[in-house]
């Protein structure tokens, strides 16, 4: 029983009534602040501003005999290649780099997959009658709308503290119209879980009914702690190489959160099998992505050790925003009882669990009062979360002042929903 | 009559042991010279050095209150549309602004159509039993690529001085199975050949059976002279939205040929209408391409007046290139009839058209004597010249007196060819 529903009509009364006034001062201060989107803020792009200039000469764009500044090489840079290896873990072979959007190259593995099939796959998936995807939930709005953009059957899979609920995942995955699922292995978004040992293992030995099923692992927050010390984590590629799943996997990453987000690198890192028979069908669609650019975070990146060290740097940046929520979450809203959440070590998010059919509502009047956060539902698939209780928060774009600000109406605005859902 | 079919077999014998031994010299002087694609030269890459640095401060990458190192803004910069619109003579609005390859636009384009149609599609093309695509010839091997590769039939329009074959185009189109067209509207690769305006003027008006035809128009050089003053052209969609037809045309158009290859940007123009549904389908794909080089390239190259001053430049070092190979050609060549090519003001290449069943061999020399040019066949559709006969030579890579080494090769081995034809 939450504290409200121990208080009598007259005292809900009281309380709304006090929350009303101080909401409306709220709103009265014209509030304009974004929360919706995983963004770094303007003090974490000003510390790559080193990023502009690394490449200053035609000299520099020289690389093991090769200008960067001309077209070829499909598959990238080697150097880039080896400077992603070093991050996730896996073989330079097995990395394809791209332009600015990981996203990207999530759809248009996808998209292969419908108009000419992944390597294992019978026949193309726009030739299938159904196909169906495992979306652990809550999670990313964007991989859910690729999936059905394609017009996939989206199949919602709890989130547990360890991860997705694998006893769902490996009965589900025994129907061959099952072709993949989407995993963010390292906090999780929006909940910041890092799935343990015991669940990326058993993804990693998934025996799917179907021969083309694809492990998406958007490895996007692969180093991104802004708490505590780096936690290492497994290649996914040698896992399921080691259950026979060698081609099973297509794994995602980005400089978007360490270096630009509207002008960063990324990666998909797959087999090498994977990579001749996708290369072969990308040499059609484009002659590379962007060398210069790829360059340049070789240079200004250096290796996972710099890369490290720039994180750190990050994270001082990140962590008293990500404290200021969670210390108003506490204060405000945990001895009410009118939520839960996860307390995570990394990532972009803070995951809020409201009372049931709350979330819109407090969503609602925070948009009034000029607080924009992630639409409620959003971290569900088909954009419906069925218990209305869902909210992500991204701390990372205002300051903290306005940061606390955001939070005090937030709190206001869950707890008048919760007033209002009592009356 | 050609010069040698006038020769006695004795007088053949002997002109090809002079060729022979010439060759044989040729060979040992282990040439490894490529003119196989249209890749601007090292002088040329150098040219726009300054584009580096353009932005090195982190208040150089602020435009309208718009942080373009953070995400956002999916269609690209309002300043990067401005510029290809004064380049192209369309609106920004028409503008989707691309990452450094316009053939991803292209594919990307066509790509949409397969998965989910175009704007006027009854239904995605994946569920049409045949979609035929026309391909004037010789024409560029990547566009006819990527109809291949989508199963489509590629049909050959033979392309005339004027452009394609305009009377076939529109004999073809009233079938409903026939989806669209590739077209290089100036300096068509490879033969160099500016669509005249009646040309442009049937095109714009065509009354295609097919609701979805789409006019693919790769203005790949439409500022590219190395020879004379700047070629004006007229406004596709303008033209074509003036015949009832806005939504049929799809332009693109990139900077790989202005500043860098490996690092420049696209665009897709298209009518509002078709941009709106575009963009609802490429927010599934993407935030937005690399807007830090969006911006880039709006510092550095500014307006149209500015970029033809800068084009005037780069026409300086491909003209002696060009002429080099012309002259070459005029000399040892035209006296003997074995071949006849056109003589463009523009673009990126030679197309040179060798009596029939000659192109193959020809080409095989030269690989052999270390002259790599881009394979015999590959400006047809599925890489077949049906006459064996046409050449594409892109000489915008070597340095003068390399190229010349190469256009000795080359018409030696031209002539072997045409000896060996005749014995």
């Amino acid at each position: 029983m939450n504290a409200y529903e121990t208080m009598t009509p007259h005292q809900r009364q009281q309380e709304a009534q006090r929350l009303r006034a101080r909401y409306e001062a709220l709103r009265d201060m014209d509030l304009r602040l974004d929360m919706s989107r995983g963004k770094p803020g303007k003090e974490q792009l000003d510390l790559v501003s080193d990023m502009l200039t690394v490449l200053h000469d035609p000299a520099d764009c020289l690389l093991d005999e090769t200008d960067v500044r001309n077209y070829g090489q499909l598959s990238g840079l080697r150097a880039a290649k080896e400077l992603f290896a070093d991050l996730l873990g896996c073989k330079a072979s097995e990395c394809f780099v791209g332009g600015n959007a990981s996203l990207q190259l999530m759809y248009d593995t996808i998209a292969k997959a419908y108009t000419h099939g992944l390597l294992h796959s019978p026949r193309p998936w726009s030739k299938e009658a159904c196909v169906r995807f495992l979306c652990p939930s809550p999670g990313y709005d964007r991989h859910f709308k690729i999936s059905q953009s394609f017009g996939m059957e989206l199949i919602t899979i709890p989130m547990l503290p360890t991860g997705p609920d694998m006893d769902l995942v490996e009965a589900y995955v025994k129907d061959p119209q099952v072709k993949g699922i989407w995993c963010v292995p390292k906090y999780s978004n929006p909940d910041g879980i890092i799935y343990d040992t015991a669940t990326v293992a058993r993804l990693a030995a998934l025996r799917p009914a179907a021969p083309d099923f694809a492990l998406m692992w958007d490895n996007a927050y692969c180093v991104h702690e802004f708490e505590g010390a780096f936690v290492p984590f497994a290649d996914i590629l040698s896992l399921c190489r080691a259950q026979g799943n060698a081609d099973m996997v297509y794994e995602f990453a980005s400089t978007s959160k360490i270096t630009f987000p509207g002008g960063g690198i990324s990666v998909l890192a797959a087999s090498e099998d994977n990579q001749r028979y996708l290369q072969a069908l990308m040499a059609i669609q484009i002659i590379s992505y962007d060398k210069v650019n790829q360059l340049r975070h070789v240079r200004y990146l250096q290796d996972r050790d710099h890369v490290l060290a720039l994180m750190a740097r990050h994270a001082e940046i990140l962590r008293p925003k990500f404290h200021c929520v969670l210390d108003l979450l506490e204060r405000e809203i945990a001895p009410l009882g009118l939520a839960q959440w996860q307390k995570p070590k990394g990532g972009y998010f803070i995951s809020v669990n409201t009372l049931p059919g709350l979330a819109k509502r407090t969503l609602e009047l925070c948009a009034q009062a000029g607080v924009k956060m992630t639409p409620a539902g959003a971290t569900f698939p088909y954009g419906k979360d069925p218990s209305d209780r869902n909210i992500r928060i991204a701390p990372s774009v205002p300051p903290v002042e306005q940061l606390s600000q955001a939070m005090e109406v937030f709190c206001v605005c869950l707890k008048l929903a919760a007033l209002e859902a009592l009356a």
